[in-house]
């Protein structure tokens, strides 16, 4: 294989796991730890990638459950990949399609973080899962769909990221001992048949993670990670279950990391609050997504937690009528196009007139915000004062 | 008074009235011929005016109806001004409020254009017009206002922009010449008490607009168009009914420029077709606005027409299916952001994925279109060459 990918470890103190490192692409480098930016459908919702660019962001990942049903990876291959087709000519990742799969058709996982109930009101989209794979309805036009793990490799090398991930399944929290163990080995078995998809085609401008599995059980973990560490894998991710508040996931994502071969980039999917981040970066993870800064930005939520400041208080509303005369930007210390240019009145006034311009101000400000989280962590490593830093948010 | 404002024509070819004049005023000079986009709320709808900044325009206006009500003249003033509360530091104009509340309240003026007839179905927000202004309720939130010449001058010397118009009273199309004529007598003495507040209140960083009224009726333009050439306005508008279909508007402007003094800039109220421009531009008219080019973008349209294209063609429709795999951009003679990164594949994408961010991209290309347009319109004129390029569009 050529060198059009590595991993090195550039600043790590002693026997901390907080590390920093830089991940090659044929796109580009990603400095660790690092953030990545959800593009659904291929777009920073709102906003164009221009922008994005300008926050100093390196990662984005497209969703491929989204893209294979709109455009298709034919189109998007006929455009020589997602970042021709998307203008981010960058470092990007695909995931497997399987979250969506399964937490849209369990109808379950996402409502029942929110708390929500009735889960007879809404269809189930997710038909049946079977060892081949899963048979879905779409939810664009209703029609029948499979998704198997070689499928999903298929799609993702038309895509085209740099990075891809494995087709594994994707179970509720509440799920007993016995049926994690029998869900993770099947996850394991397309895995494995994820992997020898990628290498019957292999393109030497992608590469693929593991998933972990597991749950919140320490032994299952063990026999995940130890899967993983295995099986030739260029990267790995910490998926399944994290438990059932912050707590355990800090403590999940640590005993996992503690396992995990040192020698390969790791990413929490799907988790992106700061202190999350903090905790990550602890026990010795690279990357972070989340849609959670994007998503805030577009109902009127800005990044605001400085060093000093209380996690608990993340961010401010901008519809709040409070800041209807507020002369002042978001943060003063923030760099951003958003907070050199407006005040925290004419987002407020943006957001009361329904233009949405105002969701895409905030969209660039916590973008940068995030960006400059990742920096701030990274400097700390950098100059041997993680501990420090650490202690002065976490403790 | 300073020298803040002049207008200085800068080429014309013998007996033409097509000309290329600079205005200048505090925050800036602006090149006409030109076209002045919409900014409603003090924004581009889904822009940063940085995107707006890059397309090459000059003149943006923000509508006084809406900003008054929604966030109030009083917190743009504390910004210093629409240009520091919008971050378009350039120049500016504001309308007078006036033509929101006659064609809400009529409901009758848009939707005859659009050929409603059911103009029942609609609440009438104006409630009654007096010699003193007009009372009308809230498009927010029922609340009872009134309009007058003062009102609607104080409010915009709070606004702040560069040039202002005075309050008109804007009557359907279809009225009689009587009715016309008593409508334009009151325009004229509501423009004498505007500028009287105007003047009152005087800040050499503003300029008023005089306004054309008469409908299409030959004898009463040339009375309002001896009422405006004799008060003291730095420019002037051309505005009221123009006619039941093109051919008469253009005969409208063309009779209506023939009279106006040639020493002050000309705007022209509302109108920017393509071919409405060549024809304003040949009759001697500076500037042009509508909303037009960014509305059809939010609406998947991207203006086309080169100047061997026929008229009848002006957009294409980038959610037509004709358009999922064409690899080319919107227009290859474009030099627009999205016409450098973008595919009408991907433009396409954006609109069956329901991404905002395609009628960014779609604004971003319609908006340099208008300002690339408006170039070759000034480069024919000072080339001395304009003749050829207006028999080549318009005849």
């Amino acid at each position: 294989m050529s060198d059009n990918f590595s991993y090195t470890i550039t600043a790590q103190k002693g026997d901390e796991r907080a590390h920093c490192a830089v991940i090659k692409t044929p796109h580009g480098c990603i400095e660790t730890p690092n953030f990545i930016f959800c593009a659904t459908h291929g777009a920073i919702k709102g906003l164009a990638m221009e922008q994005l660019i300008a926050t100093g962001a390196q990662f984005v990942l497209g969703n491929t459950y989204h893209l294979w049903l709109q455009p298709g990876p034919d189109v998007v291959e006929k455009h020589g990949g997602l970042q021709r087709f998307t203008g981010w000519n960058r470092p990007m990742l695909t995931d497997s399609g399987g979250f969506q799969i399964f937490s849209l058709g369990y109808g379950g996982v996402v409502d029942e973080i929110k708390g929500k109930k009735d889960r007879s009101a809404r269809p189930k989209s997710l038909l049946k899962i079977t060892e081949e794979g899963a048979f879905f309805r779409s939810y664009l036009d209703g029609s029948l769909c499979f998704l198997s793990p070689e499928r999903s490799i298929q799609i993702q090398q038309k895509l085209g990221a740099d990075f891809i991930l494995p087709l594994d399944e994707c179970t509720p929290f509440h799920m007993k001992k016995d049926a994690t163990a029998a869900s993770m080995q099947r996850s394991h078995r397309w895995e494995f048949r994820s992997l020898q998809q990628f290498y019957n085609n292999f393109n030497d401008r992608q590469r693929m993670y593991g998933i972990v599995q597991g749950g919140v059980y320490e032994d299952l973990r063990r026999e995940s990670i130890d899967f993983v560490n295995q099986q030739p894998f260029f990267a790995q991710a910490i998926g399944g279950s994290l438990g059932g508040d912050k707590q355990q996931m800090y403590e999940v994502v640590d005993f996992t990391m503690r396992y995990l071969s040192k020698n390969r980039p790791t990413h929490l999917l799907g988790i992106g609050g700061l202190r999350d981040i903090l905790e990550g970066v602890q026990s010795g993870v690279d990357t972070f997504d989340c849609v959670h800064p994007t998503r805030i930005a577009r109902h009127g939520c800005a990044l605001i937690a400085k060093p000093e400041t209380d996690f608990a208080k993340e961010h401010i509303n901008l519809k709040n009528g409070i800041y209807k005369e507020d002369l002042n930007p978001i943060d003063t210390e923030c760099d951003c196009y958003t907070c050199r240019n407006f005040s925290r009145s004419y987002l407020h006034h943006l957001f009361k007139a329904k233009e949405s311009t105002g969701g895409l101000l905030l969209t660039i400000h916590n973008a940068r915000f995030m960006v400059r989280w990742m920096e701030k962590i990274r400097n700390a490593i950098q100059t041997g004062t993680w501990a420090e830093f650490y202690k002065a948010h976490c403790c």
